[in-house]
């Protein structure tokens, strides 16, 4: 055994001299000081934590979430922290479990798309969680959140996309570490316990990609944002681990992936922040319809006119739309996150394409199928993947067109803060009534202001 | 990024048409009828139930355990499940995550040869917990031991040796496979409810190899014994995952291992045992000592004679003996456990190499100090690595010799039942005192017939 080991490893070219990754994370997670960055950063952290919530909250009473939270009330959890959009209480690290899952079922939340993380989730719901038991400031919350982030999303820069090729949910699989690095600046941790904190972390990855499709797949940054918090805990009152642990020959880095590019890791730590690149969904379905569905909605904005005076909607597209989401006659709801021409339709008539325009009875109403038989994909090799035309003829013989360049919610044209707060409220509202949304949506946006958690749990959970 | 990943999986010459062995696994969980296997096989049940809560209780004091229950007690756990050599109860998934830490924190406890997967910590630790809460049976008890680490194993063999040689602590990264399984068939659940159970704990592999020799080692199993008990819950509650967690193309088998030897599980499944073939270490040390060990043990019995009776002790050996563990001089216990010389020293003195024999002040004593120096090594490529030669010389000149072909605790020579129960007593009588220690044997030995859990864990445990 140790012989084939020792060949294995020269084979694999086990790499002894990779720098102390593990060692520089951790003091940068909690040597760097408050608000450390630009306000601009500083105003993304928030939006990142607006969006986090209003996606938790969204799908607070989804069968995903039921069936979650039923699994963990087996345990007779302690009343320790708020699970969103709910009446209950659950002990930290399984309210991290459950609003992380939540965060995650609609698969409508953030993205840092040099690696498809999707950062919040693993370290929003873990800080929030601890931060309410051990009534943190908001202040302290969202610096978290940034570092927490930070970590995830470097760590996913060195090993995407071999690590993700091969099969892993990154979200799930780097995320634990943003959780644990987050939990420890939250803790008070001194820099040695926060390496051991991510080396217990860094033995916990979370997900395959085979699960997408399955109540599985929100586990994953749900599962996430509990290991880094126990992780933490457990740092704390001493408990060990590998000091190398993320650089190691059989340290994380190495073992989950052949690309090992350390300096994402060590350039430029804590001058540069990967939270400033995140990005979130404005519609609730694959990212190659977007192009076309902003284009709909541009349209319906421009023209103002009722869908009956439509002729026809034409949509030129890169193939891969065609390819991905060329679903003509779309079933119900899951099926219509997979048709560009539901998408379309529904975007057109209603301006928006969020979780309610994918339910069941919306996707099989007689408007919506009226328009959807309107219209009709171009596929054009040359168009750009990220870009669409869409040509629009009335029943009048005229024709508008709008071409799209980038979708909204893009690096390039970031969703403005009223678009992001439309989102909120339209996954808000439902369940927490449009007065506590109102308020829940600027306490989320002035959380780096707030003396305690208490104004934001209060505006994010039910009464009972 | 579809592209890229549709070349890879090319590259990595995905198989989409590999055996459907999370539906086989799991039907065969929850349908192998009760003590389905030989007296033999349900023999080594027991042993190996035994062994395994003799190793709990062992260090259930130490400060990893300490450590691990300061951090989980942070979450105020309802008090479901015993903790092992102790007073507290905290809830069944927590009760599983630190029984499973005791019982690996020495390093002492079971290993499937084939694969180094140490067996009974992720199912042991998991199954005891649920069934303490749900007032099981002794006979459930070790019918889902049986089941789970046949689990374990098949996915083990499937993927050994590239798993483990990729860094993979293999115990924790299919340990929470058999423990989702022997929970599953513990709560009754349905073929189809235990596959999803495998789905969610495939999602949640644990252990890195570059955490040997820190507290994260052994936390390991116990994590593994916490996702699979908390995955059979959420199965039982509705949770969904993919139906081939293990077998896609970006399911676990896949994507933790160039390996994929599905016979190894596809064949015999139900009519052959892997827990027949567990081993039980006698010595607390690295494996490569324990023929040196043997010998010493068998030369001290068979000479009867006093320490300053010798004048020398030779051990001739295959190098990796001197490789691994040829340190002269230890400073300490740790230390002690890499040092042949040391530890024939130590067993011919006590006739044991138990964790007492490499406490630091045993390491350090005169007269451990006195025989050690007259220890010495004859490296020889030409003997096999299982195997030895010690060579005693007495002050009167006489020589003495003992041929080891295979150590104690080898499949070859496994453990007597006598043996299995004086290491059971050398760890436990410390914590739970002798009489304790006698009813909580017996107690294991029979649970096959305990109609209920009541007399083990009283055994077991601590009173306030």
């Amino acid at each position: 055994m140790s012989k084939a080991t020792a060949t294995k490893n020269i084979a694999r070219k086990a790499q002894t001299d990779a720098p102390a990754v593990t060692r520089m994370l951790a003091e940068f997670a909690v040597t760097h000081p408050s608000k450390g960055w630009s306000d601009s950063v500083d105003l993304e952290a928030h939006r990142t934590f607006a969006n986090w919530a209003g996606c938790a909250v969204g799908p607070s009473n989804h069968e995903t979430v039921e069936f979650a939270l039923a699994a963990i009330k087996e345990f007779s959890p302690a009343p320790q922290s708020s699970l969103l959009g709910r009446t209950e209480k659950v002990d930290m690290a399984n309210a991290a479990l459950i609003n992380g899952i939540s965060s995650h079922t609609f698969d409508f939340d953030d993205t840092h798309l040099k690696t498809i993380i999707h950062p919040a989730g693993p370290v929003a719901s873990a800080i929030l969680a601890l931060g309410e038991h051990r009534s943190l400031s908001g202040r302290e919350l969202i610096d978290a959140l940034v570092i927490g982030i930070e970590v995830s999303c470097r760590v996913g820069n060195t090993i995407y996309p071999d690590h993700y090729d091969r099969g892993w949910h990154i979200t799930g699989s780097t995320g634990m570490l943003g959780s644990a690095a987050a939990c420890s600046r939250l803790l008070g941790l001194t820099a040695d316990q926060t390496q051991m904190a991510l080396g217990i972390a860094a033995s916990q990855p979370v997900g395959l990609r085979e699960q997408f499709g399955t109540m599985t797949k929100p586990l994953h940054p749900g599962a996430a944002a509990k290991v880094g918090l126990t992780a933490a805990l457990m740092a704390k009152h001493g408990y060990t681990a590998s000091l190398r642990a993320l650089e190691a020959p059989r340290g994380l880095v190495q073992v989950y992936s052949d690309k090992t590019d350390w300096t994402q890791i060590t350039e430029n730590l804590g001058g540069s922040w990967e939270i400033a690149l995140n990005t979130y969904k404005p519609f609730a379905c694959g990212i190659v319809i977007h192009p076309s569905i902003d284009g709909c909605v541009q349209l319906r904005e421009k023209l103002g006119i009722d869908a009956n005076q439509v002729a026809k909607i034409s949509v030129r597209v890169h193939p891969l739309v065609q390819e991905l989401t060329g679903k003509k006659t779309p079933k119900d709801g899951l099926e219509g996150k997979f048709s560009v021409y539901h998408s379309c339709a529904v975007a057109f008539i209603t301006g928006k394409a969020t979780e309610h325009e994918y339910a069941d009875e919306v996707v099989n109403r007689s408007d919506v199928l009226a328009l959807r038989a309107k219209v009709e994909l171009i596929v054009d090799p040359q168009m750009y993947e990220a870009s669409c035309d869409v040509i629009l003829e009335t029943t009048d013989g005229k024709t508008h067109q709008v071409h799209v360049e980038h979708a909204v919610g893009s690096l390039e044209r970031p969703m403005s803060n009223e678009q992001l707060k439309a989102k909120f409220v339209d996954q808000s509202a439902p369940i927490l009534g449009a007065v506590q949304t109102q308020s829940a949506w600027e306490t989320c946006m002035d959380l780096g202001n707030q003396p305690n958690l208490d104004a934001l749990i209060h505006a994010l959970t039910l009464k009972k």
